[in-house]
């Protein structure tokens, strides 16, 4: 049996994201299943350190989890060539001088979205890792949400003929914090710290509207800033100043319409808290985050607009749902195994800091978009 | 009993909408009530006379209706003093030399929408009425839906709150012709003879947005001819050349953002084939032809985005709904009683040929928008 | 308005199918709608007379349906040229010699199936007819079924990818009179009297496959004679004679299996009477008389094969259904209203004699291959 | 107490048959349950090693279940006196000489189904287990599902008066392994490797019928090659050269016709994924893997055959079902403790390898009726 080990420096875990999904979910459940199986007899295991401004909370973590190793000082961990992996989870604003530190220190890097506030920083992280030749890779785990997994079957097998329009819809209502707390962190509600919808969510759309349907070529879209006054984690009022809803009209390369709706101030009344309508001429679906259902054009009904009648068709019975025929791993683990894999056996390996660097240009497209209250092309980047 | 008779020239009215919403659900409805009762001894009956070019169907229609009068010479109507209203459901393109025809005469008119194939002739009929000093209406059934009256009793007994965004989704799939038969005319699918999704439908948006939510300020759309080989009513095929989908963004003068998709090429998975999600700081709702259903902030749930496990939430479950504590009459005949008081008592009547016009408006700026690529600002007319 | 008045002598018309099928299902019921609108103002009227050997039965069925004319002479019919369409619902014996008149008197034929107890028989129609110039048709009704249409449009829109086989289901329990009262005629069951579920059934099923799957070139087929033991219509015992029941697999000459089982001796557990389940590379569908349930490969389900627990699966609620998007007329109607257009307009009407002696032709093979127990090669006709 | 320990050489059993049900569901549930108890105070109890050419393979499923003996060395195994008993489960090419070996060294021998790949070999076996004196068994599962079991239950009780006719469907979607992962092996789609559904399945209907409904005597059937092309277990594309559907028709020796389906390319719209359809005088009856539905004579409803309504008659509603009065046991451990039985109190056991290559025999001759196009007679063996 060989065993291959991977040190993995885990930058920025204590926070919600960064314990959850990739500490606990992705490295941790990694380990527990006795790490990635890439043959009859040879297999995968992160090690990992975990890194922090806050010592207090790295031994909890640590001790929590077992995890053995962990340490505040990020050079000395950049230093040890035991951990080949930089792994950043830190708040955007920290994102690029800390991965350019990794880079610097030749480890490969492994990083969340949105990479940088801006085009051009995130660029130059593209830039740095390509010169220094080491591996990188950007978290873009909504491609692994089991309904947009169905949703890419029914698009190989070709369930849907020609594919003719995509509607999202992504959203919830974030509570105020005044009238009950609120269920997201206050920075996301405060420009000057990196919040708003576009950086938050346009930047997952680039990948999931690019991997699914096509490269976005034209992006108009409104911002709003729906409710301003919020209370923080603290309970304390403050003037939110970044937008809380962004209503976006995409439209790909081969002229294809995907409108698209992001919002933290609405009521769901919908399948799942994202989900993802796509017409096509030979049949419809769609997919919430697990979920998917579909409506062929054999089982299309004829409505009949009649408004003086309670209508006779239930307009969600007749669409189907295609089945749990597998098992669906946590999305973030499932990326996780995909990188390591890319590492030690050099696999191909495409969501790296270009994807990433091209979902930071949509969201800065969006936001130009919203303000001149125009119609942005998507320049092609390097 | 005073009775008021109303002598209503109705031409067009051998076509779909006009045998079926006109005239027997209103007209004919309104006369077998006994008229529109204005006061305790006071009706307002209406005496038509039916106008078209096949008499033929004219009479078939006066034999199964028991309408009397029917003639296929429009000017000898026009010229008779027993009618004081000429109503006109012709086809869009033949409507404005018509209604012209018949505010010349001096009669007062009412007649569907859109009122023309463009912006500057439907002012020329304003300019005429104005100028003729007749009275005028055009018909804008949306406003009288049940759900969209719901609707309206939510926002005007401040359910909402603070209203903080809307959007609306019509639609759902016509058949191409080929596959199944086609349940729409396919003039609608051809530009020459005045088809398209914009000019059918953003000439209703226009008013419903102004009524509920606030006058159209902006508007940014992006239309799509999704299929265009259909098969006509004799099933012989014929390339569409007018767009089957509008993907629209409005703004209103306080800056609402109103996004509205509508589309003949989608298949419907929503509460009925035209819905309103209005979304305030108070409370949502979501308004179909005839229900209405609403969730307040007291009843508001907090989603948890797990996509690892199947959602607890069931989205739709935790939405209440408004009772019909009222009846609701056809939506056609509602506006026609108050159209025929106006002309008899001159009650208040918005409805008139500038709100016609508005919404030809909407239509040509939609259009406009679309093929710039670029947001249109709605220019105040007179 | 046009009106073509086209005379049609019904013989045979006093027995169950003739009644209620041909004469009031088809023949009245198309009088009773104006006719057959073949164009704005053009229609087909057809003018029955009723021929019968019983005189009483024929003054019966003219009162009670308000048929004026019959007669108990059928030459005297044949010779009035106010009748130009001779139609025959006789028992198959005397099919033969009476189509054999009509066509020498000059009438268009159109008649029951099988046309004859031998495919000699049936092919000396054939020359006959086309001798005399006559046009003449086979009542082939099942492709007229609700179920079976829609299944033609599922074939016809692709539905199904590569149709991979066929496997049909027909029949149900027929009392055998002794314990309950038979729904069948006892000539059925005698094979001295034509009877036998070959001649019977086998005649549909080579225009059902031929029109929906493709020419059938090969059949083997197992008769059984399950009870032969019955009471006919006066309660009277006797032996029956004839087979019951009959199981066969076609092949079409793609090589297509068609798995078509008929039987008078089977409980019914499944969808319909009649059932035709296809499957695909993309998609299945099980039809029955008017309802067809489809499960495309994105609804697949992955079952688990595991005897020691109650199934997880229901295998019927991941089917959903086709549906009705357009109005089904009676299957008989259909077809002879489409008759009636050949008669007057020259219309195409596949559905010949020539149609009818290749259903004769294959119940003759499916005896012959029971009786010799072997594949049966299906040789072309003329 | 009295225990009879019996060791149980268990060969093959690292595959997934062998480990599920033959070693964990059966071996070991049989020990943990105490033994077979035959007597007030006596019992037996199986002794297993495991055989196999994998170590490590082997050391996994001894250190998962607590098997604490296994080994490589199968001759080792049968030169040990503690083992009497030999079990093979190992692939269908390598069970003629393990079997034989095992012969050879005067051991019992229990197998799994089919013997072998062809007749001649099978019969071989036949010969030497005989010649040496050993006791045998064939693997016969499906005779203890309970849903057989309960239609011998109603066989033995004269439920069916007499006995009509039998129709069997077995099969579900096998996918391609291209657009999903196929839930079969994919040497079954390889003829070379032994693959193919009549040596799979044919195998049981063999004794299924013979069993339950007597001798087969003759059989027809057309196989097909619905899917040609396939993903194995990696995801590698490869031409399946097996056939993945039988058409059959067989005849018992009373001339009862069993009409049996078997598809790997069918999707599942019945009771179960096997299902057993019997039709007698008195009573019908369709089994599935657990569950058994029965319609009576005195239930039987007379269905109207009339398509121009909805059905009135629900075809499932009127069936009921035979209830659980008893335990039923995993099938497999089911006829090990028969076997271990007949091992140790030489009591009858029927399934022995002469069973076995009846087996062999009929899915032969199902190959060859589909390669000749003809009936075959099945030839007494012997």
């Amino acid at each position: 049996m060989k065993t291959h080990t991977v040190g993995v420096i885990l930058n920025g875990v204590t926070g919600r994201m960064g314990t959850n999904q990739h500490l606990i979910r992705s490295i941790l459940a990694i380990r527990e299943q006795g790490g990635v199986k890439i043959g009859p007899d040879e297999t995968i295991v992160p090690e990992p350190i975990l890194v922090g401004r806050n010592a207090n909370k790295l031994k909890h973590l640590s001790d929590t989890y077992g995890v053995e190793k962990y340490t505040t000082n990020l050079d000395e961990a950049l230093g040890d060539d035991a951990y080949s992996v930089y792994f950043d989870a830190l708040s955007t604003q920290l994102r690029v001088p800390n991965v350019l530190r990794a880079i610097e220190a030749g480890k490969h890097v492994y990083c969340e979205k949105p990479t940088a506030t801006n085009t051009a920083e995130a660029m130059s992280l593209v830039t740095a890792a390509r010169k220094a030749g080491v591996k990188h890779g950007v978290v873009q785990d909504k491609l692994w949400l089991p309904g947009l997994l169905k949703l890419k079957f029914l698009l190989d097998t070709g369930f849907f003929g020609r594919v003719l329009s995509v509607r999202g819809e992504f959203g919830y209502f974030v509570f105020d914090g005044l009238s009950q707390p609120a269920q997201r962190p206050s920075w996301n509600y405060r420009q000057e710290e990196g919040g708003g919808i576009f950086f938050d969510m346009f930047s997952h759309w680039r990948y999931v509207i690019g991997h699914l349907f096509g490269e976005v070529q034209r992006v108009v879209a409104l911002g709003a800033l729906h409710i301003d006054r919020r209370a923080d984690e603290q309970g304390k009022p403050y003037d939110a100043t970044a937008e809380d809803a962004a209503y976006g009209i995409f439209e790909t390369v081969d002229g294809l319409p995907v409108q698209f709706n992001s919002s933290w101030c609405t009521r769901v009344r919908r399948d799942d808290l994202l989900t993802l309508h796509v017409d096509g001429t030979k049949g419809s679906a769609v997919a919430g985050l697990r979920r998917c259902w579909i409506q062929s054009e054999a089982a299309t009904p004829k409505p009949v607009w009649n408004p003086d009648v309670e209508p006779k068709l239930d307009y969600f019975a007749d669409w189907g749902e295609v089945p749990n025929n597998r098992e669906y791993d946590n999305a973030f683990k499932a990326q996780w195994e995909l990188f390591l894999q890319h590492i030690v056996k050099d696999t191909p390996f495409e969501w790296d800091l270009m994807e990433g660097a091209k979902g930071v240009q949509l969201a800065e497209l969006g936001l130009q978009s919203w303000q001149q209250r125009c119609w942005v092309d998507v320049p092609e980047m390097e």
